[in-house]
């Protein structure tokens, strides 16, 4: 018996090999023919739509081809008892075998349960999206933020993220209530469909995927100002979305199940909302700070390496654990984390670990994503619950639509009246059509199937992520021309700022932005760049500034009138799938200033970590190549070397 | 009903992320202190037995300081049914719950299944380690080999690997089953012991770890003999051990309990061993070479780095689950996997995916080695059913010390019959004294402690660990200086090869190696170095040859007599755990002939290397930098530029 026992373990182990190597497989082939696509300029198709396609085609052979029959290890045993505990211990004639809680089954399900092996194998845990999967592509997207758009536009990209989104899932609730009530009173509903029910759905097709459209503009180099709100828009809606979905579970009136309005439980409901969303952001935001501390220059850690990228990479995924074990979201944390993390400690990395941190997280990234749109393809045709109700799919593609104009109209024509730079109209059309569905709506549709509801919104779901990855995400450079978007802008050239003159620090932290009063700070404590505390802090903090100011800082801050004559480079952590640096631009030394002295803050930040980019490219230690000696000092007064120290 | 269950696996999930955060802030404590160490050049303590003092303490405080009490959600419930199915159903009042097998539990730990919740929280499956853990460190291990000196050494190599482990595993089964059967004259004895155990146990305890030892010897520069010969070993004995070990579980005489000696179960587990080695064998090989195919010149791969090396890393472990798959050991394919890509598919790639695929398993490595130190830590007190018998104990000792002699000795003597630089005695000694144990040994001692036996074995091998890895890793650097071995030895110095004149390539392969004929044919197919199949092919193949070479190979091949006056950089993959690179040697150049042909090929092999390296330092394209016009061209005439095409 024991015998047969580890037999089986063994051979179920097989099995999940097998399966898992369909998918290892498919994602090989997705890479081979992206490559093929990007060898040949092809530009129609993005990554993710491919691996949907060849998820659908792996679905359609698991589905219709091959038959795998009735399994006899696998057979269910009915076994009454009064309770569900998470372990169970089973008498077998006198042996003890322990069994773990997967879940519950509905009674549906049982009859199908044993026939279709082949796709049950390949079905995975949905919590493996939210604990596996989504978390480095979310944290990738924070840490690739291109900082200093993102700053600049912080109040419209806050207003389309939080206003837009709660507004869009309650109009995409309401109209999909009145499409609910409609489907009842012609017959066409099988099973219960709540209110609440709705509003779920609202929120989890309004977040939208940065991936697919934006890897598009990075390619074309569109308008920064628009990348930066499409893209911070699309990462911070992801991380309201979820948070919102999971207070509208627990939106739950007094009595059980009427699912009617009720006051007290919308409030608490709001709290709810409140209270995961900031205790997440806080989480997020201290163990990126944490981080900075660690890596910053009093400690020495920057020699080493791999020490500084393993321990950058535990504590990025400590936020995750440590927020899920306090019961907050990990996704959002881990999403400010990443923000944090590009925004501190990135500074405080050295070269090689600032390179070593982004390629690993955009290989993770990259396999996470291809994973989840594969799996997507691959689920159209193994989820063996779908229920496709022609009305509803019609009435959510019309509420998605709506909800997202709902969203960018109002909200642009508001914002307009603060901005100075104005959204244009053109701008408000490509970011209507450039909402995108991705890995977070999926992952929140599939999280939860198990009522008639949550399986019609799943299969519509995934309707609409296909819809909008091929269709719109296909159609995006039609679009672009269309609306006369500006294309191939270097995102730095109209924003170059003078380093010929410091400007006072006064001057400097003028305005509110993430690092003002009291965080403008934290900066130079947590990195060396920024102008050092002592020219920040009043004249009686000297003392207490001096120490907390790290020497770098002074040097950076001293030397940087003389540098004069140097033209730079501004290298900006990349989201480019291809790898390379996303933009690199040359600006020319002007004399003139600014008008944006928070530009020059986040340039400063930047100008920063050029000088220790060059280090990457100038050999500068005898050890590091025969030839070395054969090249000349770098070409302005700047000693490299002393930065190293 | 359903409410509480979701609430269960809530807490269950919260309960989960928790016990994973010990361990995070576990490996962020050792990695701080590893800095402290590394900071303060403190050599006697590695990281990996850091690890375990970290972990030793952390279970002592899991052990006595924290009581969790009995849990009431996880009561266990009884029911008898006649079989143990992989999936059960329950049904709990009407609806159903599923249930997954998670393995047998022996009688007398079901009463202590429920006191301990906080120490079973802590314990991971043993298979996790298989799975996961171990790949990526036997992974690393081959792609970090030093492969010019591996494939000299490689006869040596080889006999202590197969022949040594084999010897050593029967020395010290002997030992042991004569240990046993005193124990049981003594009445010491509280189970069950035979034979087959007793060769378990030397299968198991003869793996040696790289690890420890290595990381000083890379980082004192010991001579480079020495060093391949320890770490070649030590790669690949790990591999025959987890072989030797199932084949020693598989062999069964008829008579099922008998437990007796019996030719053709023994034939049969030969021929298991045989077959499951040469298996996994063929699989790593192929994959790696499928994969060095797919990155060759014929494909344009190389432009693009992410897919590169998303598809190396993809391939390769895909070899993990092919060989699982397959009834293979997955370990063993992904040894021979990574000597394969860094043999053949580390020369095809572009330079930023060499730096990428080293950097990311150089992390993944680190991580899951000091993973699982720590958790060897741990578990001395968070193991349940530990079983320290003192005469055990100190025979296992003993037997361990013998085992390791009666590979050593014997062998290095009658290898230094064939061996031209002899093995001597001082490097015997300190072969003797560095056969560490560490993960392979846990991991193959803690898959199995059901029985008595196994839970003896199992404690007894924890404290052979912590003793090898804290005395003897702690004493190398003495042992070193008392056995006067060469330190600070360039392992490039003394081989430095004439590049000025291209030997005939008949002389060049005219000894036996790894890639002598006909795998000599397959080098230049596979990547673009090594001299072109026109060279080594016979005149009649001639045209066949020409359609197989890449340009490039063409290209290297005829430019080489005009380096004449260039000095050279040899860069091998690293193995050093602070990043670094290991060993990069400036062999001045000089006319005079080297007598060793195989190390003209294989440090050709590495010059093709150097070459594509020098990109790395020199920016070549506009795009690179503003620096970059302030350079002057590459010294040497070679067009560097033509190489990327």
């Amino acid at each position: 018996n024991e015998k047969l026992m580890l037999y089986k373990l063994q051979l179920s182990h097989r099995q999940d090999s097998a399966n898992l190597l369909v998918f290892i497989a498919l994602l090989t082939l997705t890479i081979l023919t992206i490559w093929l696509f990007k060898h040949r300029r092809f530009r129609f198709l993005h990554e993710t739509g491919l691996a949907m396609i060849y998820g659908l085609l792996v679905g359609v052979v698991l589905r219709y081809g091959i038959h795998v029959p009735r399994d006899i290890n696998n057979m269910t045993l009915s076994c009454l008892v009064n309770a569900s505990p998470a372990t169970l211990l089973v008498n077998v004639s006198g042996k003890f075998y322990e069994y773990t809680l997967k879940g519950e089954i509905s009674a549906n399900e049982i009859s199908e349960v044993q026939d279709n092996e082949m796709l049950r194998k390949v079905t995975f845990d949905p919590e493996v999206f939210f604990n596996i999967l989504l978390p480095p592509i979310i944290f990738h997207a924070g840490y690739s933020l291109k900082r200093r758009h993102f700053f600049r536009n912080l109040g419209s990209i806050l207003a389309y993220a939080f206003m837009g989104t709660v507004i869009s899932c309650f109009v995409i609730g309401m109209i999909m209530y009145g499409c609910v009530m409609l489907m009842k009173e012609v017959g066409q509903l099988a099973g219960e469909f709540f209110f609440t029910d709705c509003l779920f759905f609202g929120a989890i097709v309004s977040a939208t995927d940065p991936v697919t459209v934006l890897a598009i503009f990075n390619e074309l180099q569109v308008d920064a100002d628009l990348y930066a709100l499409l893209f911070g828009e699309s990462v911070l809606n992801d991380a309201v979305a979820i948070v919102l979905s999971s207070s509208i579970v627990a939106y739950q009136p007094a009595g059980d199940n009427s699912h009617t309005f009720e006051a007290t439980a919308m409030l608490k409901s709001f709290g709810v909302f409140l209270g995961v969303f900031s205790g997440s952001f806080a989480l997020g935001v201290a163990t990126g700070i944490v981080t900075a501390l660690i890596s910053s220059d009093f400690t020495k850690l920057r020699d080493f390496p791999l020490l500084e990228t393993a321990l950058f990479f535990l504590m990025s995924w400590s936020t995750f654990l440590l927020a899920e074990a306090c019961g907050f979201t990990g996704v959002v944390a881990v999403l400010f984390c990443g923000i944090t993390q590009a925004h501190y400690t990135y500074n405080n990395l050295s070269p090689e670990s600032q390179d070593r941190t982004k390629q690993l997280f955009e290989l993770l990234n990259f396999l996470a994503e291809n994973f989840i749109f594969s799996y997507m393809g691959l689920t159209l045709f193994s989820f063996q619950y779908h229920v496709f109700n022609p009305m509803f799919i019609i009435g959510a593609f019309l509420a998605v639509f709506l909800g997202r104009a709902a969203n960018i109209y109002p909200l642009s024509l508001l914002l307009n009246f603060g901005r100075r730079n104005k959204i244009g109209s053109n701008f408000q059309h490509v970011m209507m059509f450039s909402g995108l569905r991705g890995a977070m709506t999926f992952a929140l549709s599939i999280r939860d199937t198990a009522t008639y509801a949550r399986q019609m919104m799943f299969s519509t779901t995934l309707l609409i992520v296909f819809f909008t990855v091929w269709v719109c995400g296909g159609g995006t450079t039609q679009m672009l021309s269309c609306m006369r978007i500006r294309v191939g802008v270097d995102s730095d050239q109209d924003n170059s700022v003078s380093r010929g003159q410091h400007p006072s620090s006064k001057h400097l932290y003028s305005r509110w932005t993430f690092d003002s009063n009291p965080f403008s700070y934290l900066k130079p404590i947590l990195t060396h760049s920024g102008p050092p505390l002592t020219a920040t802090l009043p004249a009686c903090c000297g003392p207490l500034a001096r120490c907390l100011t790290s020497p770098q800082a002074y040097e950076v801050s001293f030397r940087l009138p003389s540098v004069g004559t140097l033209t730079y480079g501004d290298v900006t952590v990349s989201a480019d799938a291809s790898g390379a640096r996303a933009s690199r631009g040359l600006g020319p030394l002007c004399g003139v200033t600014s008008d944006e002295a928070l530009d020059r803050e986040l340039a400063f930040g930047e100008q920063e970590l050029v000088i220790r980019g060059t280090r990457l490219v100038l050999p500068m230690d005898d050890s590091e190549g025969p030839l070395a000696p054969a090249l000349p000092p770098p070409p302005s007064g700047l000693d490299l070397r002393r930065h190293r120290e």
